[in-house]
């Protein structure tokens, strides 16, 4: 049986003084395989990744490992405890309204001088030496004067530490009410077919702030630079964002299918050896991140959501019903919202009391079997 | 077709001046049927109650109505509009923390004068006056001077008056994540059949704030006043309080069904006439409220409900899983938590995170066939 | 030097699981003085008692100390913590809205017996002999199934058992924006001026939730049941909050003169001998709690605060102009609003943005010198 | 006298479906003067701005009116209103986290296809051109798909409306705690003098999303263009952000000043003539964007800001002591923080509670008298 060892890392104080700490777990390979990082619950309120994370540990036990893995659940110490009523109100930070994953630092500028100085150096030296340069990069920031860095990048650059250790990046989330799908980069499409997922969100290299974007744009940015100079260098590391399902949602039989998926791909990618994981039959829909359509309520209202999530729409089909009572008798009372075109509903929101403008729905369009 | 009429209602003021609103419906019968008082989304999240008012609408306009039937939807227009992330925090004043539910007035002091003076009034003169007090005595309050009522106690009181000119009133609510049940008060238990909702708690005549109470307390205490002299003067007045289902949701078949549960009621009080509204045959359980179980979690951690809601448990019966992450080599990583008793599950808390303490479940015990 | 040891007390688990504790501090007497409890920040913007609580401990060890002194900062490990925009909102518990010092035990049910058990037992005995069976009833509950204990309860019963080991217990609290006040039963009235503080409610033996509450009235229900059986026992022990001020701010020069004012009232209870604290010469004015005034906000709008804290207003003065900019042109946009009685001005409102009804001012009322 | 207009613009709709207005106030001058446009409020709790403009309507209702006012209080009717305890929690969306201030639309895009056009048109042209392209593309995204807008943008783009049909823009906001500051695009230094606010921020031509910058910015990408092309087009657009003082807090007499200070360089702009407002004397100091430092709490803890708001501080100066009572005996209680620079302090943050990594103050440095 492998070993599991655990770490805490303390990654903020709070008011009264106490160390915020995150629980690392890690399981060592025989060192051949790529060096893996998932991590989960860097939204509060998107739990079920920890369940995942508990049966991946519980799997990860009995399997042959080539790899080095490092799993961080509660990777986000203040989100995971924010109550606001019944909701996990851990999103954003609760005093400045930033939302805890774009607070990840963009170290692209390290790419240019990086290659000047590799631009003949074997794969292996490159993948080795440019790691360390992101890892040390990061610690940098982090032993920056104290009073440099606020709450939130803390954390996300104590994270990032660990995520740039690493070959293979799983950032576990979920979406308010959703079905799942998978973020990926562009160039890593081939991977998608690997996970037990059959929506898969294909995004450019464009740095927002979150630990895939983080943990994949310095490596494609750095494949383009090798390009340019005429060495053809394949983006040597892979990054996901993984969307569960629901939010404020525990369930263990789910996380365990779920964990099976992220087997079937870390099998794929030989950081798990002899394994029985393989990925399910399914027709996997892919759409590119600039055709995710975000849906905002055309007017204030209590929406009934009609379009089951992962359904596909036709052009005309209604996905939702908003009542409005204050003038039953002025107005009309029930509105019919339809959508002008074909899709597939993705996620809605977690509430039926809208603003106008809230985000009602997501939808991929324009999508195509992958 | 009857005929609705349509009254906004100023309730309060918000910071930048403008009236805080509520729209009150009417309908009129031909006045010999028992007058009716319909309300609903007093809590902020608890919506469903809208659409079974715009259900009611639908259907009563076609109905033969011996009673005035009064309808408000959106009762409480802070909380309706209170977000905090996806959640509408409605359940409390967020300024205060007071429970919305918990402003009314309790006119208890008016009930000794009043048999005094009333105590060989004929039957119908009782109702008439005694009704009439207690929208007095709620007017009265809110004539004051303005700097004497807080935010919510306005809110409530104006509310108040609607409900005391009735003889029946249902106050439409929802629990968390929830199945149908229904607060009743002792006296009315045999009306609680007429009600399309498996599980009632029979509550005593103690005064905690909430709609029902303010409403059924005074005549309750009237009738127990006239027995102490002698007279028999039965409870003149029923109130409810109608638990929908979950809350953060609208489904408007569900609504429908519900209407017709209330409307099944309604016929039965003679307040709809020669309607086709007869109550489903099911078997309805009870239970005493002092036997109505909170079960607060008894560890800090990220649940898994397994106790479906409805559904009869037996002592020793696993309720839940909690799973705690932290430390997962050194503690048990996951708990089951089981029930030492027999019990209905009627609710459960909407997040998985709880902290140790928080209320994970409410159960019916000790219940008992109606 | 006395030393001063300390210890942390587990009073709760978050959501990740991890404990909820307090720190608390002892300093050892000679034993002949009365056991002192003071605690700090139950809720959580309060947090000026934390720095008072400093200086006391700075200030204790150089005293000649009679009596064994507990002093716990941080009371409340949840409120403390909790934030919303810059604002701690630590006045209730974010879930619930239940305010965190209305969750305190009465154990008032105790008394009757315990007189009949100790009917003649000399004084002693029954100050022993009563706060062991507090703090034994407190700790009862504590044991009883984890399940039965909600968030609050379970912190509020731990401070419990600390302070049922005390004879004096201060609980320190600051006002919104405020004026210092002491929250003073009125037995004890004799107390009251060994404080720096010029502003005293005397409140009577009532019981709702609060620690001050929970600690004196079992005590003087004791006195009380005792004289009814025709014997003369003292209220054995005293116990207040201090209102220090204002929320959200620590000062440290104030907390060292508010320390100072604290070491007086000990010094006259012979807790502290020899030492050169006396209470400073003032005006002291008294209010019953019943003639403590909260006013509510007459409109909705944006206030401008006049009246001075502390200060004394005549009937007629304007205590606040309230400005309404949505109808500058229909509307008065400026409204003056005058108190139409006699009051000390003790604390307001945090905030300009009022809804109608929010509380603007308390006042003392019909106040009086002491 | 004067004549004011009002009328109500809608900017969305509230769950209940009722309209979210916002009340604009319009007064007229003879033409000649640069249209002006003043709003207040679009953060919650930064209400001092609407009682300047108060007394700013007060003033110009008896002034020589050269130019069109339009001013607009209340500018965000939800945050404006939205509550969480005695704080309004309105700096961002409650339920996306977003900064209401950064949801404004650049157009910069306009402005190559705009300078190809209109290439050697006379400056009169160009400025009515633009200001109503400007106008029109920001009504284009308004009467896109309304399920294209969500809430904040939908206000933001509606008072942009408003702002682009106006030569000059005040965006009245403050700060937490907070002395007087002015941001200023550079080229605008020189009008900087003429109010009365002794600092000043240079920003440069980058657009963040505030309503300052989506002014502003355009109008300086159209000089810079022209000058491209070798034509010299002055910015015909000033905005500023003006920073009136702390949040919370309504203060009539400070607000007549800032009207004064406000009339001072409208005067001097000649949007007002024959004015009697005068700019005070008064040193003025300048700091770059770049060198405007936000000093983020070394540690959780809580804070005593001894830094006065607008004093220069030394290098080695104390600024804050940070108290930590969880570990009185094992570590140090009380840290004394120093700034390693010369610096003015402009604002701090509101609540004495802090994280680690809690914005406390934000300082001039590198300053420079203007």
């Amino acid at each position: 049986m492998n070993k599991i060892t655990h770490e805490d890392i303390q990654v903020g104080e709070i008011a009264n003084g106490l160390p915020l700490t995150i629980p690392v777990y890690r399981l060592k390979g025989d060192g051949t395989g790529p060096r893996v990082y998932i991590q989960a619950n860097m939204h509060g309120a998107e739990v079920q990744g920890n369940a995942v994370i508990y049966q991946l540990l519980e799997q990860l036990q009995h399997q042959t490992l080539a790899s080095d893995i490092t799993l961080v659940p509660y990777a986000n110490p203040i989100g995971c405890n924010q109550k606001s009523g019944e909701f996990t109100l851990g999103r954003f930070d609760p005093i400045t309204g930033t939302n805890w994953n774009r607070m990840y630092h963009s170290h692209l500028s390290l790419v240019d001088s990086f290659v000047a100085e590799y631009l003949d150096s074997p794969l292996t030296e490159i993948k080795e030496q440019f790691s360390a340069a992101l890892v040390q990069a990061t610690q940098t920031l982090l032993d920056g004067p104290a009073y440099s860095i606020n709450t939130g990048k803390r954390i996300a650059l104590n994270l990032q530490c660990l995520a740039h250790e690493a070959d293979i990046v799983l950032d576990l989330h979920t979406g308010p009410i959703s079905s799942k799908h998978l973020y990926c980069p562009e160039y890593a499409k081939a991977s998608a077919c690997y996970f037990n997922i059959p929506h898969v969100l294909l995004i450019p290299n464009d740095f927002d702030g979150a630990l895939d974007e983080a943990c994949f744009c310095p490596w494609w940015a750095l494949s383009d630079a090798y390009k340019k100079q005429g060495r053809d260098v394949p983006v040597l590391v892979e990054a996901f964002t993984v969307e569960l399902g629901s939010q404020e949602k525990i369930d263990l039989t789910e996380a365990k299918a779920d964990a099976v998926s992220l087997l079937s791909y870390l099998s794929h990618k030989e950081a798990v050896l002899d394994s029985p994981f393989k990925p399910q039959k399914m027709t996997r829909y892919a759409c590119m991140l600039q055709d995710y359509l975000a849906y905002y309520a055309p007017m204030g209202g209590m929406v009934e959501y009609t379009a089951a999530l992962g359904s596909h729409i036709k052009a005309g089909d209604t996905i939702a019903n908003i009542l409005r009572m204050e003038r039953y008798l002025s107005e009309q009372p029930l509105h019919t919202i339809t959508l002008d075109q074909d899709a597939i509903a993705i996620l809605h929101f977690a509430s039926a009391s809208v603003n106008q403008g809230t985000e009602l729905y997501k939808f991929f369009t324009n999508y195509f079997e992958l």
